[in-house]
């Protein structure tokens, strides 16, 4: 084994049961010996498939890279007839056979689309979760792919950000959770099966940190609070034994992530002994030019030597290595090790046995977008709901009477999947009337009306519904089109509200500086609500918006995001009831953009706010105009049913390192539906060496609770629980007094303490 | 000398010229040998004065604890005849007769109130600022006063953040020559002369980028953008001599300022070499309580084992050292030096020849707010307000015809002074109506009509007039206001409209999450306008606002900050032409708060936007709905008469390390007036080993130059100007290509480039 890795640093010999199961290492160094300087550059470059017609695969650009050895993966192709073209010229006319890797963007879900990751997380449901990258998995290699992006791992406190849609949340303990299952989920126990993708963790490090929320900024912060509170969910996939990792855009501490040596060698290879290979993001090293780090074949030597060892789509590994070889500027050494990595997936995979493992024709048309998956999708979706408001119970309402939907979401497929969902095909997805039509049959009348355009301007409209996921512009008036609301709204028993963002006003640089829904819908809102009819409004947003007029104006806000291809199903089934809503936020909803960032798990300061009902005090930690609490905390979430906690329990007042705490809290069904509920466990450590957060998620489970019923969950906290990196970085745990909250969100008061002994 | 700083760290022996000139330090181990305990830790303790009725201080609680030798100082006291009594028990009672030294807020100006200090330092004339400081310490000396808390340098990126005011804005580069400025002048060249008083650099470090913009609020960043953004005001203030530093309330990698070892002792005292001695801010170390950061005890003894010397209020040395000291959890050593630095601190203000140096009845009477000092405020004044806009040159205002002036911030003498002002006697400063009457006399009508109330919210508008700052609630309704306001304005010529913040909507916890004018007064703003008669704006305001509408809509802009107790003259100056106005802008206005933060001398990332027009580009970094320029850039600030500028040249193409670069730039009075302009100097450093700024400031020339005329300006660059902190936190210039801007603010697009060669 040792050989093998020469070249690579001596850490890298450890662990990875995957290569010392296999003897494909022991061949390494001969193929390497096959290989030219160009073949070996060429399998680092993995270039964006583009256009070329089915069956001229060989004659266009890049079919004729592939066969002078230029290509080591593809990417943006899908369908195994097109995939297996292009697998075969690899195959057949390249001088050394290596198979051609193929990645996508399967984010959540392939053509069966989940709903976006942020709302994915909401479920808090990791099983669930592993299922949706398992059948994601299943799909994608019906359909040729074998690696995919994913999962986006980001924390992020800044809803202005449009990535936060993609992303877990602002917690890095749940992301961890969800990193964990995702990774999983697509990679399974084992690669090489043909239903199993390779998943590439993203994008390490700190992207969702971009300043004022501007997509692509700048990132900076201590290397405390990247420890703490940023980078254990990018851990938690490479311990989950993810296969890659994409560098990030950004830069950290000054130098831009694709070429940051601290970042991609000495933390993620040294410190924490990953052994996949490190793909940069989407021209990534070209894009240090404009950083300015230096011209192309400075960034692509610093790339290399930083610990990068494929270039997507820019091309600065194919048109500059040879040339820094030959100036001394990156060592062949180097070059071999990332080469190796590169293989080594391939073989991982199963490639190398069988080029075509993932061009079966028959799994395409029997595997994918099927009966059994989309019903799964629909749960999923269900599950993903968060329920913000409910008053007087309005919700779930009865399949009966006359319901009139509104909204210019209400009746557009295109927009249902959200942002990054490349293979799902938009005009399969059941639209909000679609599903209240299929839910509710002749059970009761429904009228529809759009009300209102996506926003009063045309050139606004256009930026957030493209890539085809177009909301048509309404050529009426806007009085036009709100008067026809009105006139079905008149004649309805309630209204349903389907507003808020369109797909693409969130995602991958989609950021905003105002969170509020847009103005003609608010407006349109309004308007209903003086109907004196009962509203429910049936949120989309890829991001948590500002929403404190209606959280005020309206009775009922059911928060949808983006549901995904089984939308309007899942939406119907919460609306009725026959899903009991148990989603729980993920990132803080805050009351304006002002308080950005805002989040559950910050620091006590030195001068907290000294009351509960958020009255201004002079010289204490507050604005002058807004409270400091969120319109919503991480973690809250309504169901149809009432849960009570009581009995909070520890099974020790105090511990010592190696003991655990038991800690059990009654859990009553108390309302009139059955339901699931995520019971969640924060601790404070009150003092710490460094300031600790006033509290942190450390455990959740969520459990179905039958209507009347107690449920006694329990949680078992050991010392692990209770580390944090120190001033020094080094992971301790501090003795001393720590307080426990057990409840419904993250403002869960139902207290006890316990103490760490020396 | 050696022998007196056993117990300091060894880098302090060297420098202090002041020491070494000093026969001084040579009996301080005597007089350290002459303390007991109890008394070395009272010299570390610095209570507030408290209220004690005059001729009773002795029987005062703080008079009985001079008099044990437990006080160190006093602050909040004036006059003399309060302060001399306070020290009359420390020389007459106390057992070994050490002098107190007596602080106070002396923010700008003392009891002559000059602008604040964002206000100050938008009129980037250093010697101007200097001298405001020499005239603050000559009245406040005059009263009995020593030591002031200030210069307030810390860099804020975030108009929420109230204390921006307080500073000088976003510019490290700036600030530090204020910083400069500011020290000099209340030190003068000899603190031993009863005119200068020991400046107090504040507050270390980094409390500026308070997260979120709320005071107080946890402050995060990498250690590369403190040394390259943060840290060098302090440094200036601390090179120029300053005799004490406040620690911040803010934690820096976690750990309190306050208790911070690495900042207080490693940068401070070893790389910077300062030997003043340290003070905590109001109650510093009692709030790493609420930190989380351990008891008063613990708290106490990490304060001064982390480089504390002096504990402001909280009375945590004086409660806790001496238990610490027998636990071992303090050394003698330490607080052996401690008490040394502040014993030199007073013999260096002359305390120890001469207890009553600045107690001196004469100067209190005859030297404070002389007609002199208010004629150097006034000049002050007017040369820091800036022209934001002037459509068709509505301004200068003619002194004929009829003018109504209108706003709530019209004819209150109690705000014009602005936040920190604890001197000021607000009813002797002029208002804007006041000013007007008596700059116009009879040559024109002046109509006056408050218009509206500050804000429509009544318990908002008592938080945002407190401390005195009254403006009193006018009870008739808004509409009964306005139609006054609108009566008048039908008959006058033009409208000046005095709105915007009162003094306490800004300053300390006085944060704010809208940056928009009070919405009462922009309804105000728009009925006036829609009058159709001329409207210029007199914006005042404690920080930058987003006031786009207004920009859009209002043909003229002064903004004057708070303008200090001459404000309503300096106004009139400025209306009406008897000076032309000169500022330029130290911190961006942003178009949101959503764009926050915002500032020039950002990173250019990867994907910076391709058009200079701010139109939406997908995969660029930009929002999806506001351009990424803010409003007014940083320098921005317009004059009567206009500049042009023209034949930018260099004298060299390249330079070598041990060169220095010649910049030349003619710079022509192009309009009506003769004026003052700001000639600004940006360098771009193009490629950096970390990525650089788009562009810095790293010179600045204010000239006055006459209509007609062209003045030819000169920078010097050296090496000294190009270096940046490495990744390594190295101070470095690297070799390679610089570009070279020159204009009237930061988007100044006059280019020539240089290199500076190996
Ligand atoms: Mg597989
Ligand atoms: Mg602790
Ligand atoms: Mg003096
Ligand atoms: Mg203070
Ligand atoms: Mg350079």
């Amino acid at each position: 084994v040792a050989l093998i890795f020469i070249g690579c640093n001596s850490n890298q010999t450890k662990s990875s049961s995957t290569l010392e199961d296999n003897p494909f290492e022991f061949k390494i160094d001969s193929i390497l010996n096959l290989m030219t300087l160009e073949e070996k550059i060429g399998q680092l470059n993995l270039p964006s498939a583009g256009q070329f017609t089915t069956g001229q695969a060989t004659n266009s650009d890049i079919g004729s890279k592939i066969e002078k050895g230029l290509v080591g993966g593809l990417f943006n192709i899908k369908t195994v007839a097109s995939i297996k073209e292009m697998q075969k010229i690899a195959i057949e006319k390249s001088r050394l056979k290596i198979p051609l890797i193929f990645g996508m963007d399967v984010i959540h879900g392939y053509q069966t689309t989940f709903p976006i990751p942020l709302g994915l997380s909401t479920s808090w449901n990791m099983e669930m979760i592993e299922k949706t990258a398992q059948m994601a998995a299943k799909e994608a290699t019906a359909d040729g792919i074998n690696w995919t992006f994913s999962p986006m791992v980001d924390i992020s406190r800044d809803p202005r950000w449009g990535r936060i849609s993609e992303g877990s949340g602002e917690d890095a303990y749940l992301g961890s959770k969800i990193a964990e299952a995702m990774v999983k989920g697509y990679q399974g126990t084992d690669l090489k099966q043909n239903k199993t993708m390779m998943a590439c963790v993203k994008h390490f490090a700190l992207y969702g940190a971009a300043e004022a929320g501007r997509d692509y900024n700048t990132v900076d912060m201590s290397r405390t609070r990247m420890y703490n509170e940023y980078l254990s969910p990018y851990k938690a996939a490479i311990d989950a034994g993810v296969g890659s990792v994409m560098a990030s855009f950004n830069e950290i501490d000054g130098v831009p992530a694709t070429g940051n040596k601290w970042l991609l060698t000495d933390l993620l290879r040294e410190d924490w002994k990953f052994n996949g290979f490190v793909v940069t993001d989407y021209t990534g090293i070209n894009e240090m030019i404009e950083h300015g780090i230096g011209d192309l074949q400075d960034a692509s030597a610093l790339a290399l030597n930083a610990g990068v060892d494929m270039d997507m789509v820019g091309e600065g590994f194919l048109t500059t290595l040879k040339k820094s070889l030959e100036e001394n500027k990156v060592s062949i050494a180097n070059i071999d090790t990332a080469v190796k990595r590169i293989l080594i997936a391939k073989y991982q995979l199963g490639l190398f046995d069988d080029p075509y493992k993932y061009c079966d024709e028959n799994r395409a048309k029997s595997e994918i977008f099927t009966t059994e998956n989309k019903a799964f999708a629909r749960k999923v979706s269900s599950e993903s709901m968060v329920l913000l408001k409910n008053e007087n119970q309005l919700l779930p309402l009865k399949k009966s009477g006359t319901i009139a939907l509104v909204g210019p979401l209400a009746n557009t497929r295109e927009n249902m999947a959200g942002t990054w969902s490349v293979a799902t095909e938009q005009e399969k997805s059941n639209s909000v009337l679609d599903g209240l039509k299929e839910v509710i049959g002749d059970k009761a009348n429904i009228l529809y009306a759009k009300g209102s355009n996506v926003d009063y301007d045309l050139d606004y409209e256009k930026r957030i519904t493209m890539f085809g996921k177009d909301i048509p512009r309404d050529n009426r008036t806007d009085k036009q089109l709100l008067d026809e609301a009105l006139l079905i709204a008149k004649k309805a028993d309630v209204i349903v509200a389907a507003i808020g963002e369109s797909a693409e006003l969130s995602g991958e640089s989609s950021s905003v500086t105002n969170l509020q829904i847009p103005q003609v819908q608010k407006d349109l809102l309004n308007a209903l609500l003086k109907t004196g009819k009962p509203v429910v409004l049936v949120l989309f947003t890829g991001r948590p918006l500002a929403i404190v007029e209606e959280n005020e104006n309206v009775p009922a806000i059911l928060n949808v995001w983006f549901p995904g291809s089984e939308a309007g199903l899942a939406i119907s089934d919460v609306l009725f009831g026959d899903v009991n809503p148990s989603g729980k936020l993920t990132a803080t909803f805050p009351r304006n953009v002002g308080q950005v960032p805002i989040f559950y798990n910050h620091k006590n300061t030195g001068r907290p706010l000294g009351n509960k009902e958020g009255k201004f005090e002079k010289f204490r930690s507050n604005y002058l105009d807004v409270r400091n609490e969120p319109l919503y905390p991480f973690g809250y979430g309504l169901s149809y049913t009432t849960f009570s906690y009581s009995n909070l329990k520890l099974d020790k007042s105090s511990i010592s390192k190696n003991e655990k705490i038991n800690i059990s809290v009654n859990v009553t069904n108390s309302g009139n539906y059955n339901g699931k509920e995520v019971v969640q466990l924060y601790i404070r450590d009150v003092i710490g060496s460094v300031t600790r957060p006033v509290r942190e998620l450390k455990g959740f489970k969520k459990v179905m609770i039958n209507k009347g019923k107690t449920q006694t969950v329990n949680f078992s906290v050991s010392i692990e629980d209770l580390k944090f990196y120190n001033y020094n970085l080094d992971f301790v745990a501090e003795p001393g007094d720590f307080e426990v909250f057990v409840g419904t969100n993250s403002d869960a008061d139902l207290k006890a303490t316990f103490t760490l002994s020396n």
